[in-house]
């Protein structure tokens, strides 16, 4: 079995000789040779070559695809940080502020097109199958990205609307990412649906054990200021498991400190953590990630694959052991 | 061989039937629907249509890439409607407009993906071909409209450097579409390929008219005001050409009218339309689209198909033939 380094050579190889920066006009295409090359843990494409090599020693059809996911991943990356209007992404300018908006809606688009492209560079008869699964998953990470932009101005989001939210927005393409890989691996279908499942649980949990370290990880380890999505007034699972469990004096403190605009911020992250202390959230995320690293597990262990689970086990376990 | 309006009617019916205005989150599907139900000439799906029709009786396994192809010509109306800010689009307000920048931009997003999956709903072994031709495609398109946004800062573009942009954003969607038409009537290749270099010179000879009957047509019959390039500063065949064969006083004045903002708007028309009719290029823009019709119908005359070509002949003439 290759190794969690050994895919993301392949992938950081695939990406450097991806040879965009040549094309022209080229407007179009630096900007995506930028994004791409902004680096980032490429998650997605390691584990989608992985679960190729559940199924087949040879990973080279599964190549391609990856390579197409990484793609897609980084567009939905890029139009959402023009969406956002956020000035920065790993610590360097966003598309939109280094060139500027047309040129980043534009770029987008293109990637969207050339992850097509790269994910039908393999073997033909995998073609309709990957199409099918990709299509379906790209548009959910779009509706997923609607509903997170509806949440910010609604305030009666459930629990099982933002558990629904991330799933579409984040999970489905992990899912997807290992359903491809393993079909590209010639597995049976119903062997990629497994895997897929394994995917989307294991997003989630991912989803929600970031949320829960933006307000309580290390600041060190996590690498991000501590109480971002406080300050921002982010409708995290902390805060809607919160506003679903508090008292009403809790529950209108809480919501008149997520209106107010100019408040001190330490004090701002500070009041709100003393509630959600009160209300024990943190152990009640932390049950929720487990929940979910278990369902996870669970569906990993049922897959019937010639080689062993193990290293996506391990990696798997890796990535939600994180403290950044 | 099904006529035109015949056609239209599957066309329309079709996308009266796409059941998105249904779908969830509203916010995304809602602006699809709206700019799908625009209306419009549905110029490139008939094409695919009559096109498919060339080569067998049924044209069912065209009509979903038909579509495809329709949803992604509205997805780029939709983006470059934000890039260029335009506040209507067929005398409506654009998504933009109607909803947000955000919105317009996902729900175009989405666009592009449905695209794709309409576009795999034929015989499952005209997809990989499909798909080839539509994504180059897709990927020329956004060339050509960063090509067209990056003429508009630069004060040397050639007529060769025009044609090639108009070739990118226009002509080969209606290569295209007669293509992957003829494919999904199991056309010999090299028939699809006559059809679609038909469709590109087709598409510039359309482009080139558009451009003459913005300045030179019947207002009333054009539908739109007269001289619109000319105020928007637009450069076009007539503007490039005029300045690669006038003297230097022309071009100085032509150049200097062209920077001018505040200038009183029929003076403006008037003095361009005099340096244009002093350089006579009303005639050698007509000849130029003429030029572009005539390669067209070389390449369609030496069509090879069971069925007359003479329908997509009609058509064609009709759409150059326009006053609008």
């Amino acid at each position: 079995m290759l190794h969690f380094s050994e895919c993301k050579d392949i992938i950081e190889q695939e990406i450097a000789n991806i040879g965009l920066s040549e094309k022209s006009p080229p407007e179009l295409y630096q900007p995506i040779s930028y994004i791409l090359n902004l680096g980032g843990k490429r998650i997605r494409p390691i584990l989608s070559l992985m679960a190729c090599n559940l199924f087949a020693g040879d990973v080279k059809p599964a190549i391609s695809p990856s390579l197409a996911i990484e793609v897609f991943h980084n567009f939905t990356l890029l139009h959402d940080d023009i969406m956002d209007k956020a000035p920065l992404r790993r610590n360097k300018p966003t598309v939109h502020k280094k060139w500027n908006e047309n040129i980043a809606i534009l770029s987008g688009d293109a990637m969207s097109i050339l992850a097509y492209q790269y994910l039908c560079k393999t073997n033909v008869e995998f073609i309709p199958e990957l199409l099918t699964i990709f299509s379906q998953t790209a548009l959910e990470i779009c509706e997923g990205q609607q509903l997170d932009m509806n949440f910010e101005t609604r305030n009666n989001v459930s629990i099982n609307e933002y558990l629904d939210m991330i799933r579409l927005k984040t999970a489905v393409l992990l899912g997807s990412s290992l359903q491809i890989g393993a079909l590209c691996g010639n597995a049976p279908f119903i062997e990629t649906q497994k895997l897929y499942n394994f995917g989307v649980a294991l997003g989630t949990a991912f989803q929600l054990q970031d949320d829960l370290l933006d307000t309580f990880g290390n600041e060190a380890e996590f690498g991000k200021t501590i109480g971002g999505d406080i300050l921002a007034n982010k409708k995290t699972f902390l805060y809607l498991k919160a506003i679903e469990i508090s008292n009403e004096d809790q529950r209108n403190t809480l919501e008149k400190i997520y209106t107010e605009t100019s408040v001190d911020s330490d004090k701002k992250i500070k009041n709100v953590i003393s509630i959600f202390n009160d209300l024990n959230i943190q152990t009640i995320t932390t049950n929720a990630v487990e929940k979910y690293t278990h369902q996870a597990m669970e569906f990993l262990y049922s897959v019937i694959s010639p080689y062993s689970t193990k290293v996506l086990e391990k990696l798997a376990l890796e990535i939600m052991d994180r403290k950044a």
